[in-house]
C-alpha cells in the first residue's frame, strides 16, 4: 500500500485507492507533500463508506447510548480472504464506543465464515462464493427485549468497480477545474 | 397531544412526552412561550432516537448516495395498533432521501403485520404478541448485488419505561441546576 502510494505521489500520478491496510497516516502525508491528486477510501463501495461515516458520527454524538448492550458480529467472505474484514473492524470500533464495550476484540470475537458450507448456510448464493462480503452486526439489550441489527451484504465486486469509476471521474473533474492539486479522502 | 402540552405548559408542570403525533410545531411553541420544562421525543427508547438521528444526519450529508436502490419496509406491532409506525415513517423519510426515492408512500408501501400469525412468522415471540415493535428496512441495489438491512426489534415496553425514567431524572437534574426554565427535545 505505502510503496504504491509513494510511487504515485512522487510521479504525481493521480490515483484512486480503496484500502484499510498499510500506514494510513504515512499515505496521507506522502500525497499531501507531493500535492498530487488522490481518492483514498477504506472501501470503494461508496454506500458502505457512507454507512461507516454515519456510525462514526453516531458514536461521537451519543457514546454509551447502547451501554450494556451485547455485541455480536458475523462476517462471511470468499475462502481466499485470510484476515478479518477491515470494514467490519472499522464498524466495530464505532459500535464499541456506542455500547461502552471495551472487551470486544475484533480479531478474536468476530465469527468469520470462510468455507462454502458456512457461507451458504449464512445465505450467500452459490454464484458469489468466490467473491462476497457479508456482515451482520447485532446489539442486544441486557434483558434481551431490544435488538438492533445491521447487515451489509455484497455479492461479487461490481459495487466496488462502480465506486472506483465514480472516484476516477470525480478526480478527473477536479483536475480539470483546479489549478492546485488536492487530495480527497472519504 | 396538544391539549396535554398546553395544559402542562400553562400550569408550568415539567413533563416528558414520547410521541410522533399532534402538531409538533405548536407543541414546541407552547412550551417555549411558557418557558416550562419538558423532554419531547419521537420515541422514548433513547437508542431508537439515536438511530433515527444518525439516519437523518446521513441523509443530510449524503443525499442520493443509495440512488436507484429499492426500499422495502416490514413492521410488526400488536394487533391493537391501527396506524403505520411513526418511527418507521421518520426512518423512511431519511431512507427516501438517501435512495432518491420519491415514490415510496409509507401508508401504502410499508408491509404492516398486525395478526399473531403474521407476527409470529416474522419472528416475534409469543410473549410479546400484545406489545412489540419490530421493524426491518431493506435497501437493495438495482442489480441486487448489494443489500443493506436495518432491524430494530423491541419486545414489551421496558425500553420505553427506562427511557422515560432517564428523561424524568434528566429534567429533575436540570430544574435543580438552572434558574431559568428550558425545553429539551431530541
Amino acid at each position: 500500500v505505502n510503496s504504491n502510494g509513494e510511487f504515485y505521489a512522487t510521479t504525481k500520478l493521480p490515483f484512486v485507492m480503496g484500502t484499510t491496510g498499510g500506514d494510513r497516516e504515512k499515505l496521507l502525508v506522502d500525497v499531501n507533500i507531493a500535492k498530487s491528486y488522490a481518492v483514498i477510501a477504506p472501501n470503494m463501495g461508496k454506500q458502505i463508506v457512507a454507512m461507516q461515516a454515519a456510525l462514526e458520527d453516531l458514536a461521537t454524538k451519543y457514546p454509551s447510548a447502547f451501554e450494556g448492550y451485547a455485541l455480536d458480529v458475523i462476517e462471511s467472505h470468499q475462502k481466499t480472504k485470510a484476515d478479518t474484514s477491515g470494514t467490519a473492524k472499522a464498524v466495530i470500533d464505532s459500535l464499541k464506543v456506542l455500547s461502552a464495550n471495551e472487551k470486544f476484540v475484533a480479531d478474536d470475537d468476530v465469527v468469520k465464515l470462510r468455507t462454502d458450507e458456512e457461507s451458504s448456510l449464512f445465505g450467500v448464493p452459490v454464484s458469489a462464493m468466490n467473491g462476497h462480503a457479508w456482515h451482520t452486526y447485532t446489539l442486544t439489550s441486557p434483558d434481551e427485549s431490544v435488538v438492533f441489527k445491521l447487515e451489509h451484504n455484497v455479492n461479487g465486486r461490481r459495487v466496488y468497480a462502480e465506486g472506483t469509476a465514480d472516484a476516477a471521474a470525480f478526480l478527473a473533474q477536479r483536475i480539470e477545474k483546479d489549478g492546485d492539486a488536492q487530495r480527497f479522502t472519504q
